[in-house]
């Protein structure tokens, strides 16, 4: 956690955000919640431990019972420092103690609990040995929209955040591309994501001629050439809520058909947003912006989902994909991203995150979705 | 994976610790081994994503089997270039199959799996319920040796990580610590280990004062004062290979009662590390350094394990604790690092990471001991 995410919400926040996350788990049919570190664990708290490791932190939350945060004696002092802490319970452990018993203690023998995704294995198996009749249900799967609506503070943040990335490709446009190596266009992207608030750089792909092709390439070795298209997608935390843009650029002049490629794209981007409002399903962006793609005849190269959903993380539920049935909620965040890739060539993304208004999208990004040239 | 590390092994290296997981295996009555990103991935292909997410990503070894790696398509590329890779399968899939489907198939019905501990729950729940019938052990349950033993390759890296990371405090000690904050000597830490080959810092504790007697605690906005204990504990990984080192230092000239902690510290440590040679158990490191501190009247102050092991990792099996029963084995690593803390007052650690010989421990850190005075 940076400074300034803890001064952005105060103790009752979080007491609000864990009675709410209760009460969800509750209607969902869950006897608890058990949240190690990772976003939730932000979210709920404030706490963000330097690491997950094999020493259990988890934050229970049963109804009737106020929080209670399973921690290693070592790491109480930090916990008890976290802004959500007045309303929790700490309950500390010492190395040789089995935190598994003591976490057990705290729950219903056969109750089923929402687990935080990321939390390690080692600890689940923990749990299940030491309560054989209960089971468990990952948290995006049983309380998959849990953060998912941001209410107004923080989609000041997730605005502020949208508009530093902005702020960073004006910069990064104006810099040398051809003759550089993409692992040096990345670092000046990170370091302008840095200079514009951010606190933690989560990706910053650089993408040239053929590697373009390859969605999840990050940034290497290759030297960029006059006449490449170069995606460009990058993002990260500020103040604790992210960022993440793609538009790919062009050193010196296109052809036609990289042209052409660019505008399908853009439009499928358009199209996309343009698919934005409440009640409408989650698949329904995604039927959007595919098919404008799959008029074009490239809907074989459009080989990822239109997008996922942002916050605490720069990638969460809701996801944009088809068989997502997911109404749009006002106040969800998420990016709206096709690309088309061909092989061996080039590749084409252009991305925004959107969040959903009363009446439509809002579009968080705004730098020009026109094919740039960069030198 | 940096470049460096890649050189070190050749696909047959990592062919052969395959081989060998699958043997240990077979032996401890398991089906197969699940391995997720993480340091155990590293270790077994050379593959490192940028980071585990809720794509899964998991190398299934199974006797007589070739290893496959279940990876999703837009990361398949990045898998294929790992110095593995030419020993493993590739099996990818893309959003919106299920990849827990897809990796049942490889697995028998009923098996009992090791999976890696810091497997996402979400993907462990996910094959839990594609095969209802299997069960799971942590593999640091079922094989915690499996990485523990270093070869000759791996120990000349380890030694080097030690070096390096000594070589990090020779250079500290010179600088100003009076008067600067924990944040600050902590960035001048890190850069030193950066300076001096390492590719990722994991820590650098500056934990000055009253602060030095939380173990746990990073380094913060405290102003280090003349009359200050200072524990440094600082380490990462160089060339792939972990360092993790401590030393308490003292601004100006320190009072008896401090001088006579570290002291007992400091033959607490050297009592853990002549306990160590082959066949002795993990825990009588422990109880040869606790039994110093304990005789001293400061076994209350004495308030975390011994060590623990080290290697692709800066923190795992085996552990140096009360009831771990494990033999030491020539080639294993870990830390012997005994400390006193003295609430609200200071703190005194002394660590050197260890490896075990035919006929007793070899230092890999060996900085002086004594109580270091710094400006």
């Amino acid at each position: 956690m940076t400074a300034s995410t803890r001064a952005a919400f105060t103790a009752d926040d979080y007491r609000a955000r864990m009675a709410r996350a209760v009460r969800d788990a509750e209607a969902a049919g869950l006897a608890g919640l058990l949240v190690a570190p990772g976003p939730d664990l932000v979210w709920l708290t404030g706490y963000a431990p330097p690491a997950a490791t094999e020493r259990l932190t988890l934050l229970v939350l049963v109804p009737g019972r106020d929080p209670a945060l399973v921690v290693p004696t070592l790491e109480a002092p930090d916990a008890a420092r976290a802004t959500g802490a007045p309303a929790i319970t700490l309950r500390d452990w010492t190395d040789g103690k089995d935190p598994y018993a003591a976490t057990a203690a705290l729950l219903a023998a056969s109750g089923r609990f929402g687990v935080s995704d990321s939390t390690w294995s080692l600890h689940l198996l923990g749990l299940q040995r030491a309560l054989p009749e209960s089971s468990y249900a990952a948290l995006s799967d049983a309380l998959p929209m849990l953060r998912a609506v941001k209410d107004a503070a923080e989609l000041e943040l997730m605005a502020a955040a949208g508009a530093a990335a902005d702020a960073a490709f004006e910069e990064i446009r104006a810099v040398p591309f051809g003759g550089r190596r993409e692992s040096e266009v990345a670092a000046d992207l990170a370091a302008l994501l840095r200079r514009h608030g951010h606190e933690q750089v989560d990706f910053t792909i650089v993408a040239s001629g053929p590697n373009g092709a390859n969605p999840h390439h990050e940034a290497g070795d290759r030297v960029i050439e006059r006449g490449d298209m170069v995606v460009l997608d990058f993002g990260g935390l500020r103040h604790g809520y992210g960022s993440d843009t793609s538009r790919t650029v062009h050193v010196g002049d296109p052809t036609d058909e990289e042209r052409r490629v660019h505008d399908l794209v853009r439009a499928a981007q358009q199209a996309g947003y343009e698919a934005v409002r409440p009640g409408v399903a989650c698949q329904e962006v995604d039927r959007a912006a595919r098919a404008v793609i799959d008029a074009a005849g490239y809907g074989a190269r459009f080989i990822h989902r239109t997008g996922h959903g942002i916050g605490v993380t720069t990638h969460e539920p809701p996801y944009m994909i088809e068989g997502e049935e997911q109404p749009l909620v006002p106040g969800m965040c998420f990016s709206v991203e096709p690309g088309v890739y061909l092989p061996g060539r080039f590749g084409v993304r252009i991305e925004d995150i959107v969040t959903v208004t009363e009446d439509g999208g809002r579009r968080l990004n705004d730098t020009t979705r026109e094919l740039v040239v960069v030198d």
